[in-house]
């Protein structure tokens, strides 16, 4: 099996991961941050220091700024929802994840906000675009830093520089690029960012960041916290505030385990996937009948379709005939589409890691060539 | 060491667990719903019969009605909120946990609800004492099933009449009974049910359950869904409308093993469960000095005091010098403390699992006896 999925999920953990999920659960299936006992001590302890490695990880100071979430979606929500300012303004682009955008459409109807989606020239959203659409009521830009379509990767330092000088706050959608592109949370301004611990920074499914920097938002979910516990208030100091309920300990340190790994190979994967995916995206603009989406810069996300044939065809093609994984469809990315004109479509996408190999896209184009010419 | 505090978390899990969570990470890390190559598709009917099993296993007729959560916290705060109904009115009890107590402070304020909170007589609570509370407003009788602090264990089919006849809707938290005892959702005419995977039903950390039953509630978490991609509204449909972001096929097969394993073992858990309790209880009960605030049916979970110490001095001295894992403080369940005027001291928990064995309970007494005594 190729596996070229790994924008939805990276397929291939490595065995640092594996290896700390089984001790989480095997060995330190407890609750951290209640019991006073020898091993939920020792949980609460892994959990701080799983805290502490992300937080240098991102540049950001305090490690109680880093939540652990049940997944990214879920950071997402509490960010957007955390920090709602009713009757507020929000850009945010065409490029963004269903779980920024539906979460926007509630806020609208809920709060009364309105949003400006900037649908941008070319795929990399420029200074005159975002700074044309700041209006009075204004507060927070929301941007996807790599599309989980087309791969399309923005830059964080110029947008955070424009919050920083209009005073708004700066949300960044991670998913898809943390672990592939560092992401530096002071230098560029971000106030908040939102991680899949199961893709770029291989931890496993179950498990997501929301990184605060100089903000202060409110809970999304409420319930015990191990603080507090006689009021029936939800507290609002993070991190406990905002992780009501029983954490994941295996979970935790398989996303430390993964953060170390990343650590470890520091600048060696986004080397390997620069040139993996510029491999895979120069001979596959060359083969007759292909239209890509994506650019030559794409953070390991290509998206293509085959002439006269839908996403969804070629993805099954290449899974039963070449046991090829990939997806198609639409990728909770809507707007994309409206933007490309794929709606009908969708796309067929092939996503990168670091496990992936020459051979692995090789196999893939050699797939393609063959269902181009049948 | 001697771990008694599985109404956190039950740290034994059955060798099934370890294996389905093993299997999920190593081989299954993919998303499920989503893509359609085999893998995919594999992850996803394992999923569905997850949903499967816990359907049967609650007598809840539909798959679609088993929503998996990250914890029994979120399918509450879903449950609740995804159900409110602006200035009504809910029941509910002195037992129950802060994930309800701090939700219905915050539809309080948010929605205008009123709540009445129940303080029984005994820690059964009567039909009387519900009926009487009863007002023109109210929609909701919220109702932890058996209390994380004291074991008492509630009369659910008396309630679910109640509710049936006066057309109110039944939620029941049963983070700290299901696995202990049984739960027939129909026969108890239950509308919803928030599951802890992590406690009696021997799962992983990091997944809940929220079962629904002949109700219709809004989504609380916005986000990808895998259907409807196409609209920026969070569509409705249970369960994927309230499954937003990647599930965690490791934690679901975990979750499904676990619940095998209570099929397997049939009533042969709440029948251990009932013995060793009772011979804690009762040996518990003859210690000078030693106040014992559950009753004798107390589903495992057993709280007391030592006259003159606080609950984690003597937790910490059962952690220290005897390695028994037990918890001090409030269990984030206040008004429980109310009740026994133990806000100041909190209460000593103890709590069992199908996995503990007499030699436990008589270390523990052993301790305790020892701890009185000098």
């Amino acid at each position: 099996m190729i596996y070229l999925d790994n924008a939805s999920t990276t397929h291939k953990k490595p065995r640092c991961v594996i290896k700390a999920v089984k001790r989480g659960l095997g060995s330190l299936s407890v609750n951290s941050g209640r019991g006073a006992y020898k091993l939920a001590i020792k949980a609460s302890d892994e959990v701080y220091n799983t805290r502490v490695r992300i937080s240098k990880f991102l540049n950001n100071d305090d490690p109680s700024n880093i939540i652990f979430t049940g997944s990214c979606t879920q950071a997402i929500n509490m960010a957007l929802r955390g920090s709602v300012k009713p009757n507020g303004h929000i850009i945010t682009t065409t490029f963004e994840h269903n779980s920024v955008l539906r979460t926007l459409n509630y806020l609208k109807q809920k709060y009364n906000i309105s949003y400006t989606i900037i649908k941008p020239k070319s795929t990399i959203i420029t200074k005159e675009e975002i700074e044309s659409c700041i209006k009075k009521e204004t507060y927070l830009i929301v941007i996807n830093h790599t599309s989980n379509v087309i791969g399309a990767t923005q830059d964080l330092e110029m947008i955070g520089k424009i919050c920083r000088s209009k005073k708004l706050h700066f949300f960044v959608d991670g998913a898809q690029s943390v672990g592939h592109t560092k992401i530096d949370m002071k230098k560029c301004n971000i106030n908040m960012l939102s991680i899949a611990g199961h893709k770029g920074t291989f931890g496993p499914q179950g498990i997501g960041v929301l990184a605060l920097n100089n903000i202060q938002i409110k809970p999304l979910i409420m319930g015990g916290t191990g603080t507090y516990s006689e009021s029936i208030s939800q507290p609002l100091d993070p991190p406990e505030a905002f992780e009501s309920g029983t954490q994941s300990i295996a979970n935790i340190l398989g996303l430390n385990a993964g953060f170390a790994f990343l650590e470890r190979k520091n600048n060696k994967i986004s080397i390997k996937i620069k040139k993996l995916s510029q491999y895979l995206y120069d001979n596959l603009i060359s083969i007759d009948k292909v239209k890509v989406y994506s650019g030559k810069e794409n953070n390991g996300v290509v998206s293509f379709n085959i002439q006269g044939m839908s996403s969804s065809e070629v993805s099954n093609m290449l899974s039963e005939k070449y046991n090829i994984c990939t997806r198609s469809g639409l990728h909770c990315a809507p707007l994309v589409h409206e933007y490309f004109g794929t709606k009908k479509t969708g796309m067929v996408r092939v996503s990168l890691s670091y496990f992936n190999s020459y051979r692995d896209i090789t196999m893939f184009l050699k797939a393609i060539r063959q269902i181009v010419t049948t």
